[in-house]
């Protein structure tokens, strides 16, 4: 396993949890996307087994473990789908993070455990109807008054969004501030408070079993107890997180572009036409060959990244470029994976219509590909 | 309108289309969608108004146009959407010529006018569960017996195919001819006969309008009197065929193409990021360009193809090119547009989405975007 | 031919340009290419022939051809080579075109039978040092003195540079117009005027036959009777030329890629490996397919905007369109066809070798692939 | 420098030979390329300093160094250019190679000396004029004839073909061996030897300080004592080395891009348009970085496979795929490259220009991309 992070205790850790998902799992995933929910005891039970917030200190239920027990939860949920994936990786390992990094003793107390548990599932509201990647733009507001804030705004595309019992709301409670990033901060909003609403649970293109709504907020009054961290500092503790928020998007990629090419391997090597199997065609030889190549080197990429994010590097140039080109890369894949496929591609009761489903919004969320490519610019001072 | 087709005739054809459409079509797409069903009523009220087989010779039921005026057809059942045009362009212009080309007077008498009004809807079954691409491979078998034929094997991928009042089977009446596609026949089989029974109604990834589904058939008794054509000359027909079926293909793609652009132009002019309309990013506008410029490209090629087809060239090498070029073309263009649209592009609200799922299987379907470079080498002389 | 432009004439007249090619320029042109220069003796044999500005008018030595005949002769000169071409073209119907239009009858008297009959060859100064596709940005400046102009500057990547007998050259006459655009102005420049100076002949990777030169303007002396048109106008006189200077190289690049990928069948279609010729295998079959469709593709649009550019429309949008897709598509198509030529490909003794050293400027030329899609994104009112 | 093999041995390596490459290379390299031959005073140079196969026995004349400092050559050599790198790595990590696996104690007292000193220049005759990437299809004989063979045949695309004081001959000593592969043989030819002689100098589109010859053999007496291993196993030694060869032809194209990259950032931060330096435009910004991450991506591919390769590990997969990704990608990345130099790009005075021209012939020579997709699906199983 040279070139990565991965060690025999690793090893042991997925075969565990493969084994659980074995079970609780792959059985029901199509279930779970025809519904479209994940069930909530299926959060609790990988809470018992130790599989939500690994990292998470003892002293708050958590093994203690490192990222890199994580890197193997994201990887494997993800193999199950990107339903399943998206939305425990993000309370697992986006959100929890942001109250374990930035929350006093008594926040850590309150909201910690419920995490590790999976009794309080976790979302965090970034995205606004008029801000995606542009968050400075934000119009969600928290007036200071008194021992609480009064919150009023929008977010969309949240993750976990209709089935978080709280939510850490970014919002300016300095409107006025300039430059307009120094007025944000974050507040954690419970299920309950008063003019908290959940919006519609959105349709989408896929990730049917992953939940994704809107959060309301009119006049919510928000106690100061809630706020995490500092006033202001908002955009600056976003802007640290988003190095891991990015690597686990781009690990989930990765993850499904390996899963696309197995399945279309399997598919390849069983459908004839013309008196011989396709992979005996140049074409379809070339075409996954080039595949595999594409998923090799990010692989290769993925766990050099993985094993330097874990040694506390900064890595935002690198990790922004595997971001869009591993999403990108995915995309690719999946067009390709379902044309070999032939017309069984097309129909849902093949896997690969379901990932090539999932596939497309991976090069918009955590920063669209232009962010990225944004940011690696100015990181090489153009 | 110079180097198309197109007159002023096709422009007013066209414009009453559209009032029809924007009346009958567009309000209820959605619904149709969501019921994964174009009603029954609809393709009757399309059969009073002419604009089902427009070209069927007036002693039919029809208005004996030419082609060009199926094409108008064709473009605008496409701006509506993908499910309505693909059942009902089959319909129109790919499987009535076969009923007008090779029917003999009784034939036509019998299907012809259904087909015109929207009584008879009709389909052909080409692909089979084993066999693609590769038409010489089917399995189907009709073997005479007496004054019918016993057919028996099954069909899949089938446009219209659990909504069909008959369906032209393309079928193996001697399995034991060489070269295998020498043995090959069309049959009509008709909703009804005793052993025909449709399959499942197939869930696709998009086109959810349109009806797709499999035929069965075991030992269902077809009358000679339903042999369209020679016997053993059924992939001739086909091959006749083809060069039409692939143009109304190109041509979905086309519009497909032209109508993702036009919402995206009008998505980015709208949106704002970073203090400025997203259109106003050099890099929207390079992607808007790029894609701008394969459209014209593309549409340039169709009106040329389709003038020089009306005019009775033989085109396999040029069709070919503009089927897998332009079906190519239109994946490249849904992702691009999707991505341009956001987190918006991924919710099912939004039109690029379905848009985006309709489109990746036309590089499949009429003939693989492989199976067409392998025409057009072969017409190379490589 | 239908969907272009050309009829039995334009054929005849392709013949017997041909005929001459055939004897003059094709055995020479390995020669002129190692040593660099096309001899002034076959300038004046395509002018003894008429093949040179043959859309003159009679009454200045030309044949009054329109400018379809123009586009046969730039499409055989390219298929010669672009050392050729690019030289021949640019002086024919790139410079000639702005003494006709703008000229006085006197100035038209001057210069355009020579023009005509290859004893004066010209250029057009435009790019500078420090201003390529920034037009507004140049630095040479004519300062009105009396009678003439004092002209300083320096201009770059001057075709016809080192040998043009007279250079229209653009100029600042009033450097702090605003916009800056309006102070420009178009001046001849002759040929041992003092003070104009011609740099050294550039090396390039390509068109080696072709020259490309500098100019130098120190206090060069330039008669007011020099002027062309009217002062300050010079940029809108650029600007409704480029239209058919773009689609003169639009044309140029389209006859490469197609005389690329004719010498690249030939090649595979004789070359062995493994036991069969390398036309053979399905990879080689494919690449080539998709190289004839782009072709195909590009050579009906150029049909197209040709016979609309003849009848006069305004074709700003579809001709930048066709400037940077088809001068892309020529370099995918050399790096292509160099590649499948193997080894061979690389060296100089094969024909594709010197293509592929010829291609790469042109999407450069004419105005950049950037300024193309700028101006459609422009036109798409983005 | 985590997940790469270089330590700060190898750093202190490198510096000690960019010191003298900066002295004895790069003020001398233009001029290489206008006379098209490197000195053999520098090969003499270079051995005087321990540069020429380092990892030869001390012994035998070598530093005994492993294959990582050799690494550290490759890139050095090729930051310098295309054509230094091509003729000094491989004479001393593919040819030289052969000598200590395969040789007599005789043979490598007899060779290895003067690879390491430079007084001998080494060559390897694989490719012939009609035989390419299948080996097995090589005309070259040698017929044993007492104490020496009779060797007739011709070799093509030979690195250093018109320098190689010896070549090992890659030739059928049974031409009628079913499988073909296994007669083939490798017999060490020395310059001298009568009816041995050097075809022409190959002229090609790059890499001109290169040199690349033909080698003849018209009954040439090659004493027993020349054959290197065994006879019959020439196949099975050269898929042997093909891993190192590979990944070395990789490592240089890996450095191309690097290089390519580094020139061109500087290109766009200096040059100015519009007002602005061109590194500004988002275009311009996102190009680079999508050549960057590439490179990056490249880069850490290429280090782990290194390191996986001096551990011995078999990775006949991987390396097919650095070999053609990289190939491919240092051609993509110098055409865009070139393109962002705007028209000076296309002037051989920028370095721009050499490299591009060095580069497109990666991806054939050492295996075509093809025979690397081969490879990879046949890995694959598919």
């Amino acid at each position: 396993m040279k070139g990565t992070f991965l060690t025999e205790e690793h090893e042991l850790f997925r075969k565990s949890l493969r084994k659980m998902l074995d079970k609780e799992a792959y059985p029901f995933y199509e279930k779970w996307e025809a519904e479209r929910e994940i069930p909530r005891s299926f959060w609790t039970k990988m809470g018992e087994n130790g599989f939500l917030c690994p990292w998470v200190d003892e002293t708050y239920g958590g093994l203690g473990l490192d990222f890199s027990y994580s890197m193997v939860l994201i990887e494997e949920l993800e193999r199950v789908g990107q339903g399943l994936a998206s939305g425990m990786c993000l309370h697992s390992d986006i959100v929890s993070p942001y109250i374990a990094e930035l929350g006093t003793e008594e926040q850590k107390q309150r909201w910690l455990p419920g995490c590790v548990s999976g009794e309080l599932i976790n979302a965090i509201g970034m995205t606004e109807p008029g801000a995606g990647s542009d968050l400075a733009g934000i119009k969600t507001t928290a007036r200071l008054n008194g021992d609480h804030y009064i919150l009023n705004g929008e977010k969309t595309f949240i993750t976990n969004g209709t089935i978080a019992d709280f939510a850490i709301v970014v919002c300016k409670t300095d409107p006025t501030a300039q430059p307009a990033h120094r007025g944000i901060s974050l507040l954690v909003v419970e299920k309950g408070m008063e003019g908290f609403k959940h919006g519609k649970k959105l349709d989408k293109i896929g990730i049917h079993s992953g939940d994704t709504g809107e959060l309301i907020f009119e006049d919510v009054k928000v106690p100061v107890e809630n706020l995490l961290g500092e006033e202001g500092k908002g955009f600056y503790y976003l802007m640290q997180n988003l190095q891991q928020e990015r690597l686990i998007v781009a690990s989930q990629c990765q993850v499904e572009a390996e899963e696309m090419l197995r399945i279309t391997i399997d598919y390849v090597k069983s459908r004839k036409a013309f008196g011989q199997s396709i992979s005996k065609f140049q074409n379809t030889q070339f075409k996954i060959a080039e595949i595999a190549t594409e998923i090799d080197i990010g692989r290769t990429y993925m766990n050099q990244l993985t094993a330097r994010h874990i040694d506390g590097e900064d890595l935002v140039k690198e990790v922004s470029m595997a971001k869009w080109w591993i999403s990108e890369m995915a995309k690719r894949v999946a067009a390709e994976c379902l044309h070999l496929h032939g017309g069984y591609g097309y129909m849902e009761e093949y896997e690969i219509a379901r990932r090539y489903r999932d596939i497309p919004v991976a090069s918009i969320y955590a920063g669209t590909t232009e962010i990225m490519k944004t940011i690696i610019a100015k990181k090489l001072d153009l």
